[in-house]
């Protein structure tokens, strides 16, 4: 094996592509050196892009395709009916091997269809799940899922745990990372059935894993764990709204800067010291969705992504290439196939 | 009926209680002026603090209870075990007529479960629900459920949208407000069940309110609707989520400010303009959620606030008892019992 990653991207998928795809690909070599590309989409619209640009001179190979999956294609309809998307050949050249990763910004429930479909998911994980990392007053916290699973049972969540707790030592670089798991408060009593059983089982749990129990919705960027698991209905709209009241401040704080001809001068002297702070609440300094527990590496970008978050998604994905993040989640399964639990997964003792 | 209004107090309830439930009756007293309290509480601890108060002479009068009900007891527990306390005599206080509303900062649980059994529901309701209004770009927008049921049939969200859009005629003065459902998409096809079925119902409402889909969690702050109804699950979890994210972001705002000379010297010429946006985005200003759905006037201030918290959950207080908040919404559901939905509460037509 050489130092040499390659890519698929999806060249159509996303509100800004295929600009911020070709964009995005500029970034990312520019930061990571080796990663290569192949490019899937419509080569008419692709090719000048990418000739435009030096830097991606012999680094990206264009792969025509003619359809294209809409932001609004149910995913069924998209699994049986654009087996010649851009986002369908992404993906299958993860599957063929001539990739390491996909990064897409194109419809989620589509991607994880077809990614679900052409990769299966490792053995011991029912459903895949979307996880990503947001910031804290410490660093990071990985989250999941964010939206793949509407319902979830308590065995999904004891999944996304175990997940997550690779992804955090994949990608954040955390050795022993802790794990909470999304309550209404922290006693024991709270919150539904589900939720319950699955800190139950998780305290119970063989693996090696560090389960602190539950956690409320401000503990995450309080950085109070490292990864902080709940179901796909409750993690999207949480990862929602976070989104929406950073907007809120930051355009209360555009206001005020613009208040007063004091407020605008302070602006101006504080700008270096708040671009900073900028950078970690900025969400495209974070794009890139891990569509976790599937063989092989897909990450989805925003959908009103832009190149800098595309760059970053890239990023992730060749992160997780390189770290070896799917055999590391199938070790861990293999593990817990092997121990006491699930029982339903269990081999009968001869 | 005169312009005095009497509002019972739990003077144990809240991380700073009894010090800061007298301190936010002098700052409401100061902003009402027509308010007057029952206080209730170990009068050897409340006494000195009024007598302290100068305002407060002759419109404070402490009720003296033994019990107190703590942070991590069981609502059950609290609903047989603490008749004699400071919290259920509150309630006791709005259901005799004495008090046109009860405040408190304590235990959630059993603020619920004695506030339903003294008071009951309103005919047509099923379940109380926590309400409060959120900061947004435009204004403010009503949430509901922020933790009183973690599951929810879909009647249970078409009775809380009912709840929540008087609850934004009464407390915000809109006149007629707009209500979102919560969902992770606003296609018609996404969601749980539950979800579908309740945008279903409330499309289908002979009440005069207007419905206008799925909302997601970004829109909230983005004031895309006045009311914005979920579970309590989501609600409880999406809300502490935006107040964490708040903290965060002050929290680096604050570091930002720091990091430099020029920075702290931008802070100081910003500082007036900015204490506006503070007040926009700090918890305390917005403090009191309403249990809706009584036949009485029940508010939460959070637990750990302080006087100027708790002196805002007196004026929700007040502003819900002037403007006929309980009369409201037993109009609605009258007229939502006389029509054809829901089908399982109807009476057999003669």
């Amino acid at each position: 094996m050489t130092d040499r990653i390659v890519i698929a991207l999806d060249g159509m998928g996303g509100d800004s592509a295929p600009e911020m795809v070709v964009g995005g690909a500029v970034r990312a070599r520019r930061r990571l050196g080796n990663v290569e590309f192949l490019l899937f989409g419509d080569s008419q619209r692709l090719e000048p892009l990418v000739r435009r640009r030096k830097s991606l001179a012999g680094v990206v190979e264009i792969r025509h395709t003619d359809q294209i999956v809409k932001g609004d294609d149910k995913p069924s309809v998209a699994l049986r009916g654009a087996r010649e998307s851009s986002m369908r050949k992404a993906i299958d050249a993860v599957k063929s091997g001539e990739a390491v990763a996909a990064v897409s910004a194109g419809n989620t429930g589509a991607l994880m269809a077809m990614s679900k479909f052409v990769l299966k998911t490792i053995p011991g994980i029912d459903r895949p799940a979307i996880v990503r990392s947001v910031p804290t007053v410490r660093g990071w916290c990985c989250v999941l899922d964010l939206g793949a699973n509407v319902q979830c049972s308590a065995e999904h969540l004891v999944q996304f745990a175990v997940m997550g707790e690779v992804f955090a030592r994949t990608v954040l670089g955390v050795e022993r990372p802790t794990i909470g798991l999304i309550n209404i408060g922290i006693e024991e009593i709270k919150g539904h059935e589900e939720v319950r059983e699955a800190a139950a089982m998780l305290r119970e749990t063989p693996l090696p894993i560090t389960f602190t129990g539950f956690i409320e919705g401000s503990d995450i960027a309080a950085g109070k764990v490292d990864v902080a698991v709940t179901d796909g209905f409750t993690g999207n709209v949480g990862l929602k709204i976070a989104e929406g009241t950073a907007k809120l401040i930051a355009s209360l704080l555009r206001d005020a800067f613009r208040s007063s001809w004091r407020a605008r001068l302070g602006y101006l002297l504080a700008r270096p010291a708040l671009a900073v702070m900028r950078e970690r609440t900025d969400p495209r300094y974070y794009d890139g969705a891990i569509l976790g527990g599937l063989n092989g590496i897909v990450v989805k970008a925003h959908g009103g992504t832009d190149a800098l978050g595309f760059s970053n998604a890239i990023g992730v994905a060749a992160e997780m290439a390189v770290n070896g993040f799917v055999p590391k989640i199938r070790d861990d399964f293999e593990r817990l196939k092997s121990s006491t639990m699930p029982a339903s997964d269990q081999e009968p003792v001869a």
